[in-house]
């Protein structure tokens, strides 16, 4: 039976999926709070169903980055994506722009950037094409990357600033997860060794993870817009304003780096209170079903990524599995936003998530 | 072991059902987060004993709809009885007579309407008899419909309102559900097909979701009072009110339709709120107990309605069982009243759910 | 081994008794909300340990109804204690006599008042002696009872006011309880039928609840000092107050009358604000740990009582099961009393449940 | 496959002890409320990531008690801890001192004080040793023994002032734990018996109990500085400052006195704020992970101080566990470190608890 929920996705990426590959995939850090929170954070959040307005000439299309999209959902980046599929980030990318979802590719990539673009640029339903970046202690091996992203046609840089370590990850390491031949990162096989100093990770971490001016920096080393992936804390979401990034992923890296970070849907709505009106925000982590992916708009995201689903349905069945995928939480927003009596997603608003007190005798 | 509670009617009702009959009946919407809630809220509700109040002359009489009935449980309109019970919708409405409880006949009925009234309006001591109407994109199907129920006696129409899609139902899917052969929704069979669009559900949706405009169009249509069913929120209630509605249902469709819906006991008071005294509210979900019912007076409701209960009673025990159930109800009601020190149900008021503060040295 | 808490006391008693009766002990009112929320509210106070305070001279002595007692623990009116040890109540009362406990002897006894008397009042360590009434329809059959009690050396009659029905005790009646054969309440052979009207509960009730006005006239008609029993509500407590009762046991009859009523720890701070300091009064309700009896008494009581414990030690050892029960609560209140800094009963206070604030720099 | 995290500690170790021995190290006071509220008041407090800040020249180093540390992670006192491994404290104490951690020696050390000091003194990366003092009935005893200590190298007195008695402790009881042959109290030999009265708690108690008296007594008997160890409440910190203490161990004794007291986390910030700024703190309690100890710093600890973690180091793997254990507690610490922006422990602040609200348009 074909799965009809991202639930059902996640069985059937289990049942195919090596056991140590599927920790990789489903594990967070630490003791995993922040993992369960970003899922349960959207689940608790009440939504109001509103009733009886006129419907007709709805649909779910939004404005993000200059264009406009089918609709607001983008598959985040994740890396290594032939461990749960052998045609790997090429695939997704297809399914993507079959449906007209947003795309960002990882820097640890299994398939090379050229072949993904080259696979989504074909298709004129598509939709944007990112190119995700982990800043490199060398910043000359940065600007390059960049430079190849551009060249081959990705439209964006997006900076992962929330991972400068990689986090706390027993489950992996407890389920033995190591690379099987055959799958490697391809984009960071020239990449210069990061200095090492005496062994602790005080010492170890700063050389390679990127600061405030590495920012700056590679905004004027690229033509690229430049978006900053991992921001959660609303003081560090207004000081990339300051620097008049082209947006902000909202995100704790689905909960692998720090264990206790609030979950997304938390800290969304400080962010966007932090930053205006005018940036744009995407928020990812823990988004499940169309339902969540109307209150991530109705807190102020203008489009959402997911992660893991995405694997699921890569793993359960490659290219068409993701687009089937994105095509069922397509639906479902679409059906969240027939109850809650919105048109388009432009009247989704805060309301829909506690009843507005509004003057006695006052009906909107 | 005949059932002794509503809890007990379930349980005899499964072990009788086919399984996916049964999903169908109890599954809701999503991830079941609004199923659940609206059984705990009323539940997490305290309630406070009152004591040593003149309990003489205590009795559960309320007036509804220009009636006095002998107690506020209706039965709530809900489709396809015929699938628990081969006497269907006859047998419930002919329990509810017979106990002296209101009856909601659904459109979705697999009985005939004539059938069932002419068994309700045959008991001198029954209670209101209404037809709910889920609206049909044809607006003179609607109005046949309201008429034909207004012949065969029906005294009001409840109109659906926050179902304009179907919610997404996986556990009924997943136990792979169908209508068997001989089960039929009969007042459906001639209407017109509802016209689609793009295949997308924006497109397909509007076309037959009723607006305030076609409650407006309704009123003017029919003779009958027409309450609306399924208002949760406070801003819909008050818009309600202004056109002047005989009553509302403050309901979530079981939680079967958008997950994440408040649990009606969250969101009555608010309603009651907005809605101010004169308009009469029946609330549904989640009443499972005698102490539900009296909490569900004491937030502004005039009287609850009960669905899944009573056919878990009519899988169980046919209009016997169900008729059984009300009786059990009202018991454990009047028990309530009892230990709430209040003779009638005019003397539940807020004070019973948290303690009164009043000035000091001052005893009502 | 022998049991050193009362949980253990619980799981021997579980052991020994046949499963109808432990259902019947055991059991709550609806779906026990009330039952378990009496034991949780008070674990979930936190207690605030203080330190190095001298301690020397300490002791667990209370002063209640005139007398001064060696600590502040009674046992609780249970019916028919012969249920779960031949001795029944004639065994609890001499195991509370040797333990300087207060013993209130149930109106529904298996063992005669007089036997039940002679046994404590011939211990000179003995606590108070109460007799407990369930009001009966006929005034007169009620005075009659309360002149024996006094005749026998009884010095107070608590009255039973939060059971005008009994509640609805599923989980006994599933267990199929019925009393065996040789057990039955003494004291009730010939009180009056009470008059029944037309089957319904609101009919039935009124004739045999006790009102404020009965209250007035028994404290009329008895020369003993007159309790109340069941009082929750502050406005139920205050009333009584007027009515210059001798004190109130806050008390929700073990959540087996109202389901949902609050825990009896909720209850308590309410009811003491209410009457001010002067009034004295007990608590029950899930008094399981000298820590328990330690928060009661920072929240306002004088003394505790417990039921369900004292059956389980009478089910497990009989007197001296009791006896020991007594001890093991009250050692662990005395280890309490030191880890909280207090020598005495009376140095127990709110702050220990929460930290006072106090003005910077200013020590205690 | 060696543990890679403290809860992979307690496994190793519960696959080697005996059941009693586990029973006993496991378990807490009564309930064991305060037990599992100290683990997850820890984990349920957030900490938000901070991104992009310079983290070179980051380290652990933390001043205290006139000495700079590599890390501010402290060996609690705990007893007996030759009942986990043949080599006890001698081993923790070793380990400690590799790794720079400060070791607190209990008076119920099973290794002779001065050869745990002669292993520890010998190190010179070592970190603070100070011995733990069980304050005994005759005061000469406990001025003799504090001399003991500073003769053979102690830097401090920690008075433990949170046990007047022992708790209730079911589980170890339950478990038939009893002091195998070989292991035993090594400084409390000589100690005179404490004297007892009629044999209640009240009565024997207080004889030996310390009061601020006491600790006065001990300042002016000893050279050494005086920690107090086991203050919760924020007027006990208070007065203790007021004495001129040389800090304070935040501590309800891991849950093993007093149970409903408060887990240390929710007690920090509180004793933080009534003493100020200059008193050191150190808090134990439930800590597992580097996260943890970020979080106890960011409430306004100087240190932390682990206690079971050890004890299950030392039974996995006698002093290389323990040397084992701390570095990846140190590890984590560090990689908490740079998530949350921090270069060092002097930038960790509360508001990585809760984000700051700031001013609009002001980033810090």
């Amino acid at each position: 039976m074909s799965p009809q929920t991202l639930a059902e996705f996640a069985q059937a990426a289990e049942r195919r999926l090596d056991p140590a590959v599927w920790a990789w995939l489903s594990g967070g850090a630490g003791n995993e709070h922040t993992l369960r929170a970003n899922v349960q954070a959207w689940q608790r959040l009440p939504l109001w169903p509103r009733m009886l307005k006129p419907l007709v000439g709805g649909h779910t299309r939004i404005h993000l980055a200059g264009r406009e999209l089918v609709h607001p959902i983008l598959l985040a980046p994740v890396a290594l994506q032939q461990l749960v599929h052998p045609d790997g980030e090429w695939a997704s990318a297809l399914a993507a722009a079959a449906q007209g979802a947003g795309f960002i590719l990882s820097t640890q990539s299994s398939v090379a950037l050229e072949r993904v673009a080259e696979a989504v640029l074909a298709d004129p339903g598509r939709g944007p094409l990112w190119f995700q970046l982990y800043w490199q202690a060398d910043r000359g091996f940065n600007q390059a990357l960049a430079q190849r992203a551009e060249a081959a046609g990705y439209e964006a840089i997006v900076l992962t600033v929330d991972a400068p370590v990689q986090g706390v990850r027993d489950r992996e390491r407890q389920a033995g997860f190591a690379l099987p031949a055959g799958v490697r990162v391809v984009h960071l096989q020239d990449a210069p060794a990061t200095p090492h100093a005496d062994g602790t990770y005080c010492a170890g971490i700063p050389a390679a993870a990127p600061t405030w001016d590495d920012v700056a920096w590679l905004q004027a080393h690229t033509q690229l817009p430049v978006w900053l992936k991992g921001v959660l804390h609303p003081l560090d979401a207004r000081q990339a304003r300051q620097l008049n990034v082209a947006g902000l992923i909202v995100s704790n890296h689905g909960g692998r780096t720090l264990d206790g970070a609030p979950a997304t849907a938390a800290a969304l709505p400080l962010v966007r209170a932090a930053v205006g009106d005018g940036l744009p925000l995407v928020v990812d982590g823990g988004i499940r079903r169309g339902t969540d992916v109307l209150k991530a708009i109705a807190l102020g995201a203008d489009a959402v990524a997911i992660g893991r689903p995405m694997l699921w349905a890569l793993a359960a069945g490659g290219a068409q599995g993701v687009a089937r995928l994105i095509r069922l939480l397509r639906d479902e927003l679409e059906m969240a936003l027939a109850l809650t009596g919105c048109r388009t997603l432009a009247d989704v608003n805060p309301g829909l998530l506690a009843p507005a007190a509004g003057p006695p005798g006052n009906a909107p």
